[in-house]
């Protein structure tokens, strides 16, 4: 039994040279240039290479980074906490994260903008506000960036970790307040709503770290009001130690209940010791030093091939994020990232690397038949068929046809 | 400050005699004869004694326990466990229950029936249902017996346990299988929407022994999905050991967050020994007696006093009910009630009545006004003034008018 068939796709293409006549008995190449599944990493690397407004040799850094990581990756988040992007009420990044966005786009990477309502890193200027204020700003908030950024970035975490919201202790923060006034649900409510208004074909995530109960019933309850949630995120940061097939099961096999696809959004397995089970906050882990070491790395390699393929096997899972491409500039300072700081590869760039362009890729080599068709089953996603000097584009999805035509010369 | 301000109400009466003039100077006694407040318990044995259908010193041992009960309480519970009210579908006991439901009403008790929907003590038939034919089953039972009960069981736990009914594994039932399928949030949607279409003016009550955040989000998803929740109803049985007040602030402080009214529906503090705390469902403890003795009994009454006090001191909550009246028959053997196994009252009967009948209670003697008017600040409920052989009834409630004419003679 193919474990990954509902990665897949079967069609057959009827080869035509520019007159429309079939192309008989010829070898052709067909290539999956990128995945329909979306395998990213938070990248907010590319504002610098996008804007190049960092130091020239910090900038030669980065672009290298960005290149390794396209190498491997069709998807990318950039960020958009509120507190850095309107650090000043009515001045926002708008332009440097545009630049940032387009740079990927070009690049024929999908962006997803993270987050538009999250109580940590909000607008501080919130406090001086009440919290009518609060909600018609962040309503405000959402409108503008969600339109400005329309058919540039289409994807957004709408609102993060609404669970632990209300009760939120460890600052004061305008969301908080907001939420505690609302409620979870009503607060979802409006932020979708709000997001769904302006941008109607987004792709809309309701996010969490929390995946316990808790986070099942906020989603049944949500989406039994109405709220138009069109994926599942969930966080799995494992600083402590890797899930295990055990628990990553269980968790994919509650939140399947809802039908909905399910995205990993911030993923985390690092290449260095566990961070003690005792920290509850992960903020709270604060050390000097963090390094990778040779018996970690492959402690994470092994470990990142068994989580992608869990996932990738799983049907309802259209999206990995790994949170750090690389360990430089990680939270916490983990060794987090599938690079080292000095942006050379770790054995988990490789495992990644053969699992999303080798493993789980469709390159193949065959010959038209007497009339022109060629049918092949192929992982799902964009497509190039080429040759002699010709290539013609296609895309290979559920609902592709069961045959289409490919007008070449 | 007066704690319990928000249980009073004042009002000014003006006595006229039936020519309509006023009564001045006249000594007046003022009673509550019946608490706004509903102080209840378990009242299952009104079954054997409405219908009388018990050996003949049962019954005078029911009538006695009963005749005890009708001495402080003003509120009952009765069973409409499925599985023991319909064991055989279409043959519903409906008789029995309308019996016991009409000998509390004349004894001006509420009733209050319980539940509608439980995954536990439901009808064993449905297992053999596909689950669409037990969702029609259940909301025919609900259309059924609320319409059946209308005007005599105006108050209804609608679904009981809703957090861990799709996910009980204990055995199978027929609620858990459709609460799977349906989700949490369905299906306490569809239960309470059968219920108040069946009877608009009812009180419906969602129930639930989890207090934790999973029933704050399950509450928070069903109103926002429109569900038409009157009441939340909290259980607080205790047979590992009173809560202690700041637990119960804290789940009052958690749950008033809704600003619905709150009953706590089924308490339960034991005159006995602990239960041991590392039992999870308390049906798993099993033993062969479970004595009331004098220590636990004076531990029973502070507990219950401390309790009871600091729920009619918050104001959105609207009753209390102790799950047993009695330690006879009691769930688990445990000594539960107010009264032993042999109808003598143990103290804390007579703490309860103490409170009930005599410090939140209001029973005063005062003269009227040259006008006929006495004014007066009285616990919340029904009345009765009297003077000489004349007696009339009156209310008293936060909408009661400023003043009111009681026409005498």
């Amino acid at each position: 039994m193919d474990k990954l068939a509902h990665r897949k796709a079967t069609t057959t293409l009827r080869i035509l040279d520019s007159a429309g006549q079939p192309i008989a008995g010829k070898e052709v190449s067909i290539r999956l240039t990128n995945h329909k599944f979306l395998f990213g990493c938070g990248a907010f690397d590319a504002i610098d290479v996008a804007n190049r407004n960092v130091p020239e040799d910090r900038l030669a850094f980065q672009e290298e980074k960005m290149r390794l990581f396209l190498d491997v990756f069709n998807a990318a988040t950039l960020p958009f906490y509120w507190a850095r992007f309107e650090p000043e009420q009515g001045k926002p990044q708008t332009d440097e994260l545009m630049a940032a966005a387009n740079w990927l786009r070009e690049r024929n990477v999908a962006v997803k903008g993270h987050p538009l309502v999250w109580h940590t890193l909000t607008a501080p200027w919130l406090l001086d506000l009440s919290n009518e204020e609060i909600l018609q700003a962040q309503l405000a908030r959402i409108e503008r960036d969600v339109t400005a950024f329309r058919g540039v970035v289409d994807t957004w975490d709408v609102i993060n970790e609404v669970v632990i919201m209300p009760i939120f202790d460890k600052y004061d923060n305008g969301i908080t307040r907001l939420c505690k006034e609302l409620g979870r649900v009503r607060m979802v409510k409006e932020m979708f709503a709000k997001a769904r208004e302006c941008n109607p074909e987004a792709t809309l995530i309701l996010n969490d770290f929390n995946t316990s109960i808790n986070y099942e019933i906020l989603i049944d309850g949500c989406l039994n009001a109405g709220v138009s949630i069109d994926v599942i995120g969930i966080q799995s940061h494992q600083h402590q130690g890797y899930w295990g097939r055990e628990k990553l099961e269980e968790v994919l096999e509650r939140f399947s209940q809802f039908g909905l696809p399910i995205h990993f959004t911030e993923n985390t397995l690092t290449s260095g010791h566990l961070m003690p089970p005792e920290i509850v906050d992960l903020n709270d882990y604060q050390i000097d030093d963090w390094p990778t070491t040779p018996e970690y790395e492959e402690r994470q390699a092994r470990e990142i091939e068994e989580f992608y393929t869990i996932l990738f096997e799983h049907p309802l899972v259209e999206s990995i994020v790994n949170w750090k491409f690389s360990d430089d500039g990680a939270w916490l300072g983990a060794p987090a990232g599938f690079v080292r700081k000095d942006n050379s590869p770790k054995p988990s760039y490789e495992v990644v690397k053969r699992l999303i362009k080798e493993e789980w890729s469709t390159n193949i080599t065959c010959a038209t038949n007497d009339d022109g068709t060629v049918t092949f089953e192929g992982f799902m996603g964009d497509y190039e068929l080429s040759f002699d000097d010709c290539t013609v584009a296609f895309k290979l999805d559920k609902d592709t046809p069961t045959q289409q035509n490919l007008i070449t010369g």
